[in-house]
């Protein structure tokens, strides 16, 4: 009754959104140069950290806004309007190349076929414009320039005679005048403490949950200095000499006063010390938060599994913000690895694209490219396999052809920087990362590393063939091959039965680490009798090197998800997340090593409260479940087809919602029957029965091994019998 | 008298200039990273232009500043002290390594070496700072980033273990604390007017000559419009439809009211229309230049060619303003092939290189390249041309150094659009200039093209040879000499004893035009028997279509003047310029041609007051005195020599002052005298004489055709009798 209720609910939602649509293609919005906003707010986002009050800027080239944009579109209008124009920036209008005077706030257009043009500059802001008219409205079919009068048209673009390169107007959500791009800001909603205690001219304040926003101070009185230290642990608010992150507020109020502060904090606890004479009524807080819908979801019959999901949920939520960031207490940048992993979780609980756009827009910058992305060599690859996994899902080929010069100059980058044996190997001011482990050698050509690059190569193959730039989809078609040949030649290792970590000084290493191998899985790089080799000498065997971040426990889980270990990742799953949550954890961290003790769990970086206790990707469960358990995924870009492959893993039921572009598909399963819906695209149910299912209406086809497959009508419910 | 007078005075200067060079060494001033407060002040001068009213911006790509850079420096104190900080933008500060709490406006810095570092986040303005201490002071010397990561350092660049390129700080004349690089204005000083016509709503004020600023309305009054139209000419004033410029004020004033306009503008006569009702007591303006003295100067036997001198002086004030721009009047922009003539003026003038350097910059913007300078190709080499004349002068190694990646990209860029035969040709996007001339064939390979990327491959030999770039060194001296070769090899013509215009379809077309002959001249490279046929069946053929903008006369006169022809200059410096005078000008015009009548002589662009009556291309013979009678110029880069070979020209006498980088070259010239003195360098003075000269303790050598040369002095007055 549920799932039917919710069914339903689902429909009206997907007709609302449909007639949404057809309003939206009339309603007006701000537009502006794409990339550009993405790029400004990202400057404004990364500039906020500090460290114990010191401001901690990032360390790599921050790009800016082009200042000067001219905007057009051609018009056919039945009759006479006016349109009204709201501009930031110093503006002209252009009527079919004609001069307006002055600034004009609206216009009139005669009946017929005219082009409307504004040139907008702004140095401080992006150069954006709305327009309201009847039919002269501003949305993404406007064409933008910055005047580059490049005049190569390999990629698609549209480029006039000129030279210029024309491209589609971004826009986001900016639907009224009086909201402008530069004006941005998050929600923010009122939240209370749940607990005060008081100690002479000291205040502990527990928000009950990890929580963001600005903290405000009620009925403030006094003269003097109040230190603020904020504490996601206890520990971490108490040690007013090591917590990451403290205020102070110098102040002189003869009556009382809120104040509210004016940059956001992460925090559970906050601690607060003032001088004497000074008082204080209460602490409050304005959470801070995107409003983003939750599109998917899950369920099952395991309740410590569900805690896990829901924590899971909050922890994204609160790195899911201006952009998808790494953590809330500390860095609050745009990493490209930690993003990646958002955006695979976004796809099974958001589906929020814009925010997957934006970040990878902002991560990206402009040309010319003088180092890695976040300086760190695979965070560049990682930003191309954002792209890979974004068509994948929502089959946006726009994006794409906008940003093909982009996504080609970082690869011209990459490969300029190849050894001379084609290898990547980190140069001066390449960060090689991979993970946080003890002892992990970055020397020499690291196998992960190429492999990462394959991938991004098949992604540039990919996007060259939709950008319509046919030469250079066959160079890296080719170049992606032959790297996959090369990795197999030289790091595949027929004693050890896994790819090796590196290659150093023209000799394989003899260590034998995670990470190439489980990524070799999921890339489907293996054939079947190395995957299971992998399986054994790699994934399942513990005297290879722990992994101790759920950032590399992801591709880890994955790895073993995609090698049908469902029950055993389950289980992992268990052991992992909800280790956190016996500790008390009420988001996840950057870092889990389940044989630390206290305080221990606390610390990172060598410093005592360094970690991140909400970090993005310990959110991974959202992924798994969705991807592996429902096991719904795109077979072909924006779910054109796709697969649901339940894998109930030892659970009894489990149920939940997998977002797709413009609608979803909804899952309910126990072990003899299968409820499932899609809304759009060409569904295929896969699953073991031992006898053959029952499906009222619909095809069964039989496969192996007690394997069905049965094709999923878009807009129909079915219920399948089945026998697992 | 006047010039000993004059000779002690300059002493003194030198003298003072250098107490202030010792003090400037620890005084503090205002530091960013190279380039960019240029790029910033060019955004806002550019995007000041308006066409009746209209906003109208320029069409190329407009960059911006790196909106995040680290500052630092090591020092060595022998005691304690304390520093002063102001900075534009968020920032940090860290004494070796360690951040200090906050934004902190005095640093207290213990004696020993200390690393003081200031990373600045400034998306407005351009991230600066100004740090006072006793030795901690912010200079030149202080090392800038803005995080490049670039690994490669072939062009000399300090670069550190992390990759980064860490450039010396750039900083100009920002030696107050309370005056920051964003709060840069030029200087202004009230102007009257001389006459003040009124009739009805309407008054015509006269300003008496051409001139530039904020026009302030004096007890203005009443409720209405009152519309501003500004004439270069009375024609242009009065005709409210058509002048180039205009304004409209909507105001309410019950009470008089002063207003002073926000927008600069160029004007000799201003005609205000008002509403009835409304009334102004008078009007008058702020003129608005750049505060920089007058170091050379000239002066001679003919008076109307003083008052050429003086009217181009003012003319080339006029149009030195934050960079040196085109035309007062309408497009106030900076132009390159524009700003080349003004930097060669300013040599002989001004010698102020700062505003060489700010122009140099603006007009460079950032990678990546994606247009020519100003989209057009002539202009792009005007560029490099401007960097091989600034070299020459100024002998400044740094500013090459400092900019020659971004020289070796726009050089690259040019490179990559060569023809199959290795020739630049107009493509899609490309504006190929040349000269405003009627029916100048655009097509093909153009000879004067090929000349100037010639000279500028000369001039990227030198600076990768300074930038310690030795491969790049080798290949553009072997490009400049293979395009040399090739350019005589397609574009000579022994029947016309010249090079033709172009080459088109794979053969030289017929025509024979001006401009690659003499620029072949001035740039040397015609052997001496073509150089005269070249005078003979070029310069001085009337039956080759006539040059009638200054910007070209300039080259034009200078070939002749190359070619000894000065008679011949001054007689048409009197024709040309001196007809300026006699049409009642008051500063030099865009373009002049003497067969015009009336009020044709305003007309251009199809406009009928287009033309700008007060351009800096109209100023060249501050130029040609200097260099080409004065005869002064350097022969080795920054004046470390110098040749003066006067030349009277049948002028009785004349006299003057040639700046050199920290001093200057004196000489007043009879037929029978010279009084010469240099206050740094080694100079030759070369004159004829029909007897040997005679001068008390100076090395006379006689060479061949009644020519000597004398060795001048550092420091000394050296006054030769001779005979012409």
């Amino acid at each position: 009754m549920i799932l039917k209720y919710r069914n339903s609910l689902v429909l009206i939602v997907f007709f609302l959104s449909l007639c949404t649509e057809s309003t939206l293609a009339q309603k007006a919005t701000w537009i502006w140069y794409p990339g550009d906003f993405e790029i400004w707010l990202g400057n404004r986002m990364q500039n906020r950290r500090t460290e114990r009050g010191s401001f901690l800027p990032p360390f790599w080239k921050m790009d800016s806004h082009y200042v000067l944009i001219d905007f057009h579109k051609d018009f056919e209008l039945s009759e006479a309007e006016v349109a009204e124009l709201y501009v930031e920036g110093q503006y002209n209008v252009k009527i079919d190349g004609k001069s307006l005077f002055g600034y004009p706030d609206k216009i009139s257009i005669p009946a017929g076929k005219h082009r409307i043009s504004l040139k907008v500059f702004c140095q401080n802001n992006v150069p954006a414009i709305f327009v309201r008219g009847k039919k002269v409205i501003s949305d993404s079919s406007w064409l933008v320039t910055f005047e580059d009068k490049e005049w190569i048209d390999q990629s698609g673009k549209a480029s006039d005679q000129s030279g210029t390169s024309w491209l589609n107007a971004a826009a986001w959500n900016f639907d009224s005048p009086s909201s402008p791009p530069s004006a941005f800001k998050l929600a923010v909603k009122p939240q209370a403490a749940v607990k005060t205690e008081r100690s002479g001219q000291s205040l502990m304040v527990d928000f009950g949950k990890e929580t963001f926003g600005f903290l405000k101070l009620q009925g403030l009185k006094g003269k003097g200095t109040l230190g603020i230290y904020y504490g996601e642990s206890r520990e971490e608010a108490l040690d007013t000499a090591r917590c990451e992150t403290l205020d102070k507020l110098h102040i002189g109020f003869d009556k009382k006063k809120d104040t509210i502060h004016t940059l956001t904090r992460a925090f559970r606890y906050v601690n607060i010390q003032m001088d004497p004479g000074m008082s204080l009524d209460s602490v409050s807080m304005l959470y801070e938060y995107l409003p983003v819908e939750d599109k998917g979801n899950f369920r099952c019959s395991d309740e410590e599994i569900n805690r896990i999901y829901e924590v899971s949920k909050y922890t994204f939520h609160l790195n899911t913000r201006e952009f998808f960031i790494d953590g809330i207490k500390r860095d609050r940048w745009i990493w490209s690895g930690d993003a990646y992993q958002s955006y695979l979780m976004n796809y099974y609980l958001l589906f929020d694209s814009a925010s997957v756009t934006r970040t990878l827009l902002a991560l990206r910058g402009k040309d010319p490219v003088t180092s890695h992305v976040n300086t760190i060599m695979d965070y560049t690859f990682y930003w191309f396999m954002g792209i890979h996994d974004y068509y994948e899902y929502t089959g946006d080929k726009t994006f794409i052809r906008q940003f093909y010069p982009r996504m080609k100059s970082l690869m011209d980058y990459c490969l300029a920087r190849r050894n001379k044996d084609g290898m990547m190997e980190g140069m001066a001011g390449d960060w090689v990362f991979i993970d946080w482990a003890d002892g992990l050698s970055k020397q020499g050509e690291l196998s992960f590393e190429q492999l990462l690059l394959a991938r991004s190569l098949e992604t540039m193959a990919t996007s060259a063939a939709i950008a319509n730039d046919k030469v250079n989809a066959a160079h890296y078609n080719l170049l992606a091959s032959e790297l996959k040949k090369n990795i197999f030649g030289k790091y595949w290792n027929t004693d050890k039965q896994a790819l090796v970590h590196s290659y150093v000084n023209g000799q394989q290493t003899n260590n034998v680490t995670r990470y190439a191998n489980m990524f070799g899985i999921f890339f489907n790089y293996f054939n079947d009798t190395q995957k299971l080799a992998v399986k054994k000498h790699v994934l399942l065997n513990p005297s290879v090197q722990k992994i101790t971040t759920p950032y590399m426990r992801f591709y880890e889980l994955e790895a073993l998800c995609a090698m049908g270990e469902q029950p055993y990742v389950l289980k992992e799953i268990k052991d992992y997340w909800g280790g956190m949550l016996k500790l008390g954890a009420t988001s996840f961290w950057e870092e889990f090593d389940p044989g630390k003790k206290g305080t221990e769990h606390l610390a990172m970086y060598g410093r005592p409260f360094g970690k991140s206790l909400c970090h993005a990707w310990g959110a991974s469960p959202i992924y798994l479940l969705g991807k592996y358990f429902l096991g719904v995924k795109p077979t072909s870009p924006g779910y054109g087809t796709y697969l649901a492959e339940p894998e109930l893993a030892g659970l009894d039921w489990m149920e939940g919602t997998v977002p797709t572009p413009h609608g979803s598909v909804k899952l309910y399963c126990s072990k003899t029957e299968i409820r499932i819906s899609g809304t759009e695209g060409t569904g295929t149910l896969r699953i073991k029965s031992k006898t053959k299912p029952l499906c009222k209406g619909a095809k069964i086809k039989a496969l192996e091994n007690h394997v069905f497959e049965i094709q999923i009508i878009r807009g129909g419910t079915h219920t399948i019998q089945y026998n697992l």
